[in-house]
């Protein structure tokens, strides 16, 4: 379901988790995101799964609903690698608000466009084409923010 | 979005993860799942945060995108606690099949109607109701499948 954009960076919906929770909390979306996408390369781009409109359809609202889930209250003050060992967060990130919203707003946009697709039954090469650019969105936190 | 319950319970989606993967894997999706869990709480039962319909909808597509992910596709053979380590999984969950079709529809049912209702602007009480409901069908699988 769309979400206007002010959801993807609205203030914390809840109090706010301590720094271990934080941490495993987005490393959880994340890792739940990407397995989504591994979906959507595996049936859209390699052609390795047959291509099933509903299960790709099921993986784009789970992708679409990370990123709309309002990530920023997971990284809070304290939650960098500089402090943590179990995180590859970049202190960086702390300095630079401006570039944090963003990559998230790109993140939301693209996944939100990617859900839009494979609702409206886009297709194969259209959900192939929006897939690309949820991983651009991806990749231009990753290189920003995260640790390699 | 809704979709059909078949899709709840599909074959993979994907070529099957390895048996770490899957672990970590359905371990993220119940993190992200109770995270969300705990933001309606917060703002439907507890009212330790004010209530924000957008937020509540945005947490509701999330565990609706959990429950319809096909999570049975991460829960292959010799993925128990028998097995492995670092899972909470009982092995009876292989003896079972019927239980675990049963609780993991259970919770796809609950969790697509709370969807439905954040979406049609069911209100606080209306969302709190099936807040509840979607709790019985995490503890369901937990009673049944879930070591302590
Ligand atoms: C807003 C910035 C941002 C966006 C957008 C983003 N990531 Fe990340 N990602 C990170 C950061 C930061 C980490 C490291 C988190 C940590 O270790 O605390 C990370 C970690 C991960 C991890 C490892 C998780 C783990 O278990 O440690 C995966 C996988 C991942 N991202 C995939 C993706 C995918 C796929 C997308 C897009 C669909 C995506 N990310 C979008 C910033 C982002
Ligand atoms: C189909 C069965 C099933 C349903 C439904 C289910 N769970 Fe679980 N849950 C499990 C199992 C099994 C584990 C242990 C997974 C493991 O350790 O591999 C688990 C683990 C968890 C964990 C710990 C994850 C971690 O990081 O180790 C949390 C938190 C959780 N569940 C919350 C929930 C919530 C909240 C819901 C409902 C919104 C839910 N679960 C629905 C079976 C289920």
């Amino acid at each position: 379901m769309a979400l206007a954009l002010s959801a993807a960076v609205a203030a914390p919906a809840m109090a706010q988790l301590d720094v271990e929770d934080q941490i495993e909390t987005r490393q959880s979306a994340f890792t739940f995101a990407a397995w989504n996408m591994g979906k959507i390369k595996a049936q859209a781009i390699d052609g390795s799964v047959a291509y099933n409109e509903q299960q790709m359809l099921a993986a784009a609202n789970a992708i679409a609903s990370v990123a709309n889930s309002g990530l920023g209250s997971l990284f809070g003050p304290g939650t960098a690698n500089d402090k943590n060992d179990n995180t590859k967060l970049l202190p960086v990130f702390f300095d630079k608000p401006e570039k944090a919203r963003e990559v998230a707003i790109g993140f939301a946009q693209a996944a939100t466009k990617l859900q839009e697709v494979a609702a409206n039954g886009g297709g194969k090469s259209a959900l192939a084409a929006q897939f690309s650019e949820v991983g651009k969105s991806c990749k231009a936190c990753h290189d920003e923010f995260r640790a390699e």
